[in-house]
C-alpha cells in the first residue's frame, strides 16, 4: 500500500460523508413522518432540501479535486441511522416519540459536524480555498440544524411528553 | 409495548452511552499508541483517565434514580469505531495517521458530546438535579477534549503530514 497523503486522506474523507449525505437524505423522509410536532416535522423537511444542497456542494467539491463523485461505505452512519432506527421502533406510539427523534437526529448532525470541520480544515491546509469555502457553508447549516433541534425539544417536545407523562 | 415515559427513554439512553463508554475505554490505548505527535499520544492517555471518571459519573446517575448500572448495545458506537479502526489502517505508516487518528477521534468525542447534551437536558427537565450536574461535567470534559483534539491537529499534526508531502 502507497503512503497516504493528506490529499489522499481529504479525497477519502470526501468520499465518506458523501456516502453518509445520501443515506441522511433518504432516511428523512421517514423522520419527517413520524414526527408528532409540526415544528418538528418541518425542521426535517426543510432539513431534506438543505441535504440535497449539500450533496450538490459536495459535487462541486469533488469536481475542484479533478474526482468524479464517489461514495465510500460509511460504518459510522449506517450505526448512527441504525441507532436513530432502535429509538424510533422504541417510542413509536408514544409520547416520547419527539423527544427521542431528536436526539437522534442530533446525533447525526453531529457526526456531520465533525466530518465537515475536519474537511474544511484540511481544504484550508492543503490550499483548496475553493472547496474550504463549500465544506464551510454546509459546515454553518447544519450547525444551525442543531441549534434548531435543540430549541424545538427545549420549548415544545420535551415539555409534551413530560406533561403526557403526569 | 407499555408506552415509553420520559424517565424510560433517559434510562434508556444513559444504558446507551454507559456502553459506549466502556468502548471508549478499550480503544483509547490503541489510539495512544498509534499516535506519532507526543502531544496527541499524551491527549490520549489523559482522555482515557477522564473516561474512567466518566463511567464512574454515570454509575452515579444510574443510583440516583435507583437502577443498576446496565449497558445497552450501541450500534452507533460500535460503528464510529469501526470507521476509526479503518481509518487507523489506511493511515498507519504515513505521515497521515496523526491527522486521521484525530478525524476518529473527534467523531467519538462529537457522538459523546450529543449524547450528554441530551441526557443533561432531559436530566433537568425531569427534576433529576444532581444528575443533570454530574452529566454536565462530563459534557464539559468531551468539549475540552474535542478543542484539544483540534489544537494539536492545527499546530502540529496536520502541517507535519502535509511537509512530509512535499
Amino acid at each position: 500500500m502507497a503512503a497516504k497523503t493528506m490529499e489522499g486522506l481529504f479525497h477519502d474523507v470526501l468520499k465518506d460523508i458523501y456516502f453518509a449525505e445520501k443515506k441522511i437524505l433518504a432516511a428523512l423522509p421517514k423522520l419527517a413522518k413520524a414526527a408528532e410536532n409540526p415544528d418538528l416535522e418541518d425542521a426535517f423537511l426543510k432539513h431534506r432540501g438543505q441535504t440535497e444542497e449539500h450533496i450538490s456542494r459536495l459535487e462541486k467539491v469533488f469536481k475542484l479535486i479533478n474526482r468524479k463523485p464517489q461514495s465510500k461505505a460509511c460504518p459510522a452512519i449506517n450505526g448512527i441511522l441504525e441507532e436513530g432506527t432502535e429509538m424510533l421502533a422504541e417510542n413509536e406510539g408514544s409520547a416520547t416519540v419527539d423527544a427521542a427523534l431528536i436526539a437522534a437526529a442530533q446525533a447525526v448532525e453531529h457526526y456531520e459536524i465533525t466530518r465537515y470541520g475536519t474537511l474544511h480544515s484540511w481544504a484550508g491546509m492543503l490550499g483548496y480555498s475553493d472547496a474550504a469555502d463549500l465544506l464551510n457553508q454546509t459546515l454553518e447549516e447544519e450547525k444551525q440544524t442543531d441549534e434548531t433541534l435543540t430549541s424545538i425539544a427545549e420549548q415544545t417536545a420535551n415539555p409534551a411528553a413530560r406533561a403526557a407523562a403526569e
